[in-house]
């Protein structure tokens, strides 16, 4: 008699075609993994309902992305796209989906910045803070700003230090952003985001769980700055 | 001696009644099965809170539809009701519910846009926006109007694109929209969606995924719409 | 050899104490469970946030109440207090805790009413309405107030009838609250709830489902009524 | 034959390192397991997000913290660091992490006010009420102010009573916030809480569980109160 309770329970260990073998682990925070982990809880905070947003891991030359026009919070691994930094050319190819239309935006937050991840949410704290700010978007004085890099130097910004973050214009369609986007790299070499007028916002880091960290943050404080305006508070508090 | 551990993790095959072969199946994406898992989902978006609100999904001919009066979130399979497309006969009725108040106009999206799932809230972004707009509800320029459809072409929304959806009166009973919901399905054959006032939201699709995305993209617009009135910014942007 | 597996996943049955008979059941909407599951349900809609609310649930002579000042959302069947409606005894009394001080509110439910439950909660939108109105909240002509029923006719109200729910004056303790709850009850005969000022809702049912429902429905509605109150929309619509 | 099943669902028992055992528990009430669970409860209410905010619990002698800069709802035991009270020494250090800037707040309530543990969160409607109060927040006349204790004498707050929370300034850094706090604690020893202007809020209680509450309830308050604001109503009720 052989007991087969282990095979009910366990994963027997299939053979994984070749072009698998890239988002195929039992590792939790493997990028593969992660990036469907992390969608549902962008979709929980309202910031990728509809397909909207997305999000990019690097793992050394190897780029994971999300596909195009998915429900974020249903991805499993098979959806993902990988490209290597380097070549540019796609390791693996899901099969039925289009690349995101992201794919150059976070690239360029990859080749400009060094980043190891970017976020891309339609946040509708972002979107509202666009409607409010002209150029950019800025506050000072709030605890939270502590969290933010300074990037330029070591170290986070202080509690009085102004944070700034560019806002571009939108385009028709998401590819044509990277002009402007690369544009607001360059010009605002302090930011670790930017804000998209009426559609959202790009933030990176340097690792996976900064990025993660920074559009958390960065989120509670354009939540914040909405809430303000409406009592007619500055963002930017004077120094005295 | 015999191990029985399979037992009690295994599920024994019962025999499955004639009536519930139609709702029965271990296919978490089954009609029966994913409108339960919809409806959860609503209900945790507060869209079918207090019974509000239903979906019905079509699968070829047959018509997936929630009894009326149950708690959304607390639904099983065997509550559902099926009718037939072809035949408009019910297929299989559960025993102790009554059909849905909202059947003749999941009916239209199906006879009138050959749609593959209709979804009606109680979402109070849709009764907000009710209040505050008279025939339709418009607004451009926002980027998640890129995830609404067409429909009288190919392919969806540009940006800068303005999305209508027709507001229709509400009435006593809910049947009773069924006329002046055919006459906007009409009168707006771009419409994937129909606003009733001081009521909520009807939303289809051609598929349940499709349906799902639509509305939470058009959800995500209307909330944005109440918060850009109470600050007094035009929904629709003038093209420059 | 044995083999054990059925001892690590089944649970061996337990000698129950006399007193823990009346709150011990593997049936997951035994009263006592649905007391705990409700309760997890009300304190993620924020309406029994630091130990404020709460709900009782009558069972044929049976009355079941959770105690005081204990945490809704960490609740076990062992901290139930079960009474008697019929004698005013109680049937079992948990160890450390005391009784409710919505017990007398909760009994006045079941005995002029002949309620099944009675759920009260700290919702903020109830404490709001009762800011913004003077003797009654009045609204109408919305979709979901027809999940309200008449009570003293069969059926519910309709879409243009207007619901309306007595507000009376908060006092010191809660059990001072009795006799002007009890007088709102028979004032108001068409009322499945009471507003307290400041303080917040009692809603009822003749079942615990019935209950649930009618507080999710009239929450939905208080949330509108202050949502509109904002944009100076009249909460109550004249008929045409 | 020897059936297996039960390696595969028990967790064998590994040596436990020396630094591990003051954190290493099955009992989910063991203060290094449920810094762990409230944390994951705080972040879902947005008072955590972005690696702000905190929380510690005494056990007798011994303090935990958990340390700076890390995302609040991914803690695990193991990041823990475990403080005497007595000897204001290190009795466990977790490897890659620094101690928390609160670490000196938290040991204020412990020494001042003897508590049990202490919470700090950046809820936004701390942060908003700071920015519509000036050196003191007030509020009476609301139920909920009940589940506040009057620390200065047994039992809580009447509903009628005025609850007041000191706001001390904010500090470009966390621990230079330790000589204004201990001041508030001093000036008010009716408080169990401290806003800290444009941060957010410290509170306390003789256990983990008061602490816990005393939070919720504030927080609750907090947020009417900039509802109450909005709508110009006075949040302080004249007595009549």
């Amino acid at each position: 008699m052989v007991c087969t309770c282990h095979k009910e329970s366990g994963v027997e260990r299939k053979d994984i075609p070749e072009n698998d073998v890239l988002i195929t682990s039992e590792d939790p925070v493997h990028p593969a993994n992660l990036i469907c982990e992390l969608c549902r809880n962008f979709y929980n905070n309202g910031w990728v309902t509809g397909t909207g947003g997305g999000i990019s891991i690097r793992d050394g030359d190897k780029i994971y992305i999300a596909p195009s026009g998915v429900q974020k919070e249903r991805m499993v691994p098979e959806n993902m796209f990988v490209l290597s930094l380097n070549s540019k050319n796609y390791l693996r190819t899901p099969e039925i989906y289009k690349p995101s239309a992201c794919t150059p935006l976070f690239m360029s937050a990859y080749t400009m910045r060094n980043a190891g991840a970017c976020i891309h949410t339609h946040s509708q704290n972002a979107v509202m803070v666009t409607l409010l700010f002209d150029k950019v978007f800025e506050i000072s004085s709030i605890e939270q700003i502590k969290a933010i890099p300074k990037i330029t130097e070591p170290g986070n910004l202080w509690y009085s230090d102004k944070l700034v973050i560019p806002i571009i214009e939108n385009t028709e369609k998401e590819e044509d952003l990277t002009d402007s986007l690369q544009e607001a790299i360059r010009e605002y070499p302090q930011a670790t985001a930017v804000l998209v007028r009426r559609h959202g916002i790009y933030v990176w880091g340097e690792t996976v769980w900064k990025a993660k960290i920074y559009n958390e943050a960065i989120d509670y404080l354009l939540e914040l700055a909405v809430k303000m305006k409406q009592l007619n508070i500055p963002t930017v508090k004077e120094k005295i």
